[in-house]
């Protein structure tokens, strides 16, 4: 379902009223999404929230109650009120697919359209990709490092407000987890949905071993105790064995154990000691409590067995150093077909200029070398002198071997979405394969190795002359 | 509109289904929400999220395709997904106002009922007390640091999902924000709505002056220039001057001008310097980017002269040491009349049984003196002497002057909602009061006075005789 179409700041609506009334509206324009840092100070991000921005795209329409709303704010024209009933979007999309591998200074969504048309959805394009591309690089990192163990994404109660735990949820997904416990988004975007059991669920029972039985009765083939309740190795794991046992008797198995506190290294090497000791080696261990990678790299460095992680609040939050927003922009790039930038002091936060294509170098096994961000129809050619974004002083050759792919493509057209809709296991998929193709180094967490993004020579061409051109206008003036 | 009852943990559903077939469902049970540490290691909280989470109790249904997706998942047996065709919540909450000044261990939701109705709302209730009192203390912390000038909520964009923004704006408002560039929450909640334009809209105009003028064109009376895009100083203030001049010739005038970037400290100085040489003192300057309390703080140290401060991501999502999430628990303390606790090697993990009243030491002239948790019905009289909930070690007596207050009250009747809606205006206003009542340094950002939150003699006692219960229970097994 869209939302509404008053999911925006108020500027939005305030400048498209002015370009309404300078008669600019319908100029053509586009603006690029994208964001100037890799998240969590990594070597990469992965790409999401696409679709749902999408939908809201398609979608977009002013529902009498908000317009009416709109006139009580006394600000706007009826002119402008009338424009907007009609409002639709029709403009054009180019993003890459959901679970991409992508990096800084790289144009993500390129949008245009009219000026009006353009300008209008920024604040929830932003909104929509930030946070789902922040969350999906997050799962990627706890995913690789936790190896062959699951993640699970146990976020929700803890998630930035309702909508929080479900894109949390679905980007989650995307990043690489197998699971949520999210019912909601498991319904939305048919993710698989599991579980365990509360503490209140052993606290309703007279006590733990009665609870853990009732609760195998009532699953007998997906149960998961919650061990930590009193005692984890003295009580909570004696009473899972019990149960477990009288589950076998049964011609059921017993499906795992959750901890939830205390040291997880040491105690799921002990619960894998009692369990393997008592002929189950097939109990898996959930750990969960406050999980993010740097816990899952020391359980694992410190030998702890955990099968699965149940991965809460730094997921569905995105936390740690670099995390929590992702600094996305929507910058406008060119208006009547005429290249635009914004210029400041700092060229790291200069835009790029112009409307333009992003590239990868690809080597013979499939492996990405190198991106570059050129103008669109720019011809380049292996070999080519590019330059760092940032710093034109540095440069590099596109590499001689491999070849240039295209890693964006049209994903509305006129307003309407074009091709198949992806599954959420697609896009997974995309994400695992991409992940496995980087360079060595660019998946670690600290100092991570820095993939590069250039420019070609015609886009720093272009980018300079801009410069040039508006400085020697402000002095002239 | 009430949220999807399926926006929930699935263990939620599977322990339902489980105390449904032990036929412990309608055994009666209570619950405490609280949090165990104040967030941003600060001295307190500003409670927020109530309505909302009693809007989704009240409204609770089960949709047929909601039904139909459970019964999909092959977990449920047709009994169980009849009872959730027909499953409404009963229960009774006791809540403070939203807006109240609350602290850490206190219960801030009290919810019972049938277990059944009162284990399956844990997660929606947390979500969304967890995140609006986190975003809401946000906000206070900030409007502190500014002393008189105001505080604008501008985070949309970055916040954590659609519903990230729109949470954040109705808790930023609470919490002293004056108003916010999300127009849907301003709609929703009736929140003042405020915003001044893009780079963008600049950049769309052949230069920076004929785009000033076409946007007071637009709005005579309530232009905010955004004097960035090219050189502050050299350029926007200038061209901002210009436009002054013009407005005041037309009988109008320009309502402010924004810093966007660049040492907001120096830029304002320089700022109100031009604009009060040039005979504009009522132009006032708002800052923006990247702000929080900290930076509030060392703009006002350095004399920066800012008149509004534009909060954006920091604020939406709440970040900072100690933010981003709010660690508030859902626990039982009661079933079946009887006193219930989780119990854990460390003592600050562990509930406080039982269903509680807490109670406010207020002082001759108002001021808030310390708080109190014990049992419900307990008599206590000033002078008695209470217990640290951590420490029991250490002790206190409450004050001999004044009178105690209850901090709760019954926010909704089997099912239903009791006593008026408020609105944000209200809760503000509670939320500011309140903030001036709290002791001295309580609301300093680094090492804050420690409010004082102890536990009574009997509640005191009955955790200890639970502890040594259940002790005595696991040895005997």
């Amino acid at each position: 379902m869209p939302c509404s179409p008053l999911l925006t700041d108020l500027y939005e609506l305030t400048m498209l009223a002015g370009y309404l009334e300078e008669g600019m509206a319908d100029k053509q324009a586009a603006f690029d999404l994208y964001f100037r840092h890799n998240p969590f100070e990594g070597g990469y991000a992965v790409f999401a929230g696409l679709q749902p921005a999408l939908e809201n795209l398609e979608g977009l329409r002013f529902a009498e109650e908000e317009i009416e709303y709109l006139r009580g704010l006394h600000l706007f024209k009826p002119g402008f009120l009338d424009f907007l009933k009609r409002f639709r979007f029709g403009g054009t999309v180019i993003a890459p697919p959901e679970g991409s591998v992508v990096f800084a200074n790289e144009p993500l969504l390129t949008v245009s359209g009219t000026l009006a048309e353009t300008q209008l959805v920024e604040t929830m394009l932003l909104n929509s990709i930030n946070f789902q591309t922040l969350v999906a690089t997050k799962a990627a990192r706890v995913c690789h490092a936790a190896g062959e163990a699951e993640v699970i994404e146990f976020g929700l109660r803890r998630a930035q407000g309702p909508d929080g735990g479900v894109s949390a949820s679905r980007a989650a997904c995307i990043g690489g987890a197998k699971a949520t416990s999210n019912v909601l988004a498991g319904m939305l975007f048919d993710l698989p949905v599991r579980g365990t059991h509360a503490h209140s669920w052993v606290q309703s029972f007279p006590d733990e071993l009665t609870a853990f039985r009732a609760y195998a009765d009532a699953f007998p083939d997906s149960t998961v105790l919650l061990v930590d309740t009193y005692d984890t190795l003295k009580s909570g794991l004696p009473n899972a064995l019990i149960v477990a046992r009288e589950l076998r008797q049964r011609g059921h198995s017993l499906r795992g154990i959750r901890l939830d506190s205390g040291d997880l290294a040491y105690l799921s090497r002990e619960a894998r000691a009692m369990l393997d000791h008592a002929g189950f080696p097939e109990v898996r261990i959930l750990a969960s409590n406050e999980i993010d990678e740097t816990v899952v790299d020391s359980i694992r460095d410190e030998g702890g067995r955990v099968d699965i992680y149940g991965v809460g609040t730094k997921l569905a939050t995105a936390s740690g150093v670099g995390g929590v927003a992702l600094g996305g922009v929507y910058k406008l790039v060119a208006i009547d077909g005429q290249a635009k930038m914004k210029i400041t002091s700092d060229l790291a936060k200069a835009t790029l200029p112009g409307v333009k294509q992003v590239l990868r170098a690809i080597g013979p096994k499939g492996e990405f070398l190198q991106d570059l961000v050129c103008l669109d129809g720019e011809a380049v050619q292996s070999g080519d002198k590019v330059y760092d974004p940032t710093n034109p002083l540095h440069h590099t050759h596109l590499p001689l071997e491999g070849r240039l792919v295209d890693l964006r493509r049209v994903v509305m057209e006129n307003g309407h979405r074009t091709g198949q809709q992806e599954t959420i296991a697609a896009m997974a998929g995309r994400c695992r394969r991409e992940l496995a193709l980087l360079p060595q180094g660019c998946r670690r967490f600290v100092n991570p190795h820095r993939y590069k993004v250039s420019i070609s020579q015609h886009l720093k061409t272009l980018r300079c002359t801009l410069i040039e051109q508006t400085t020697a206008r402000r002095k002239a003036q």
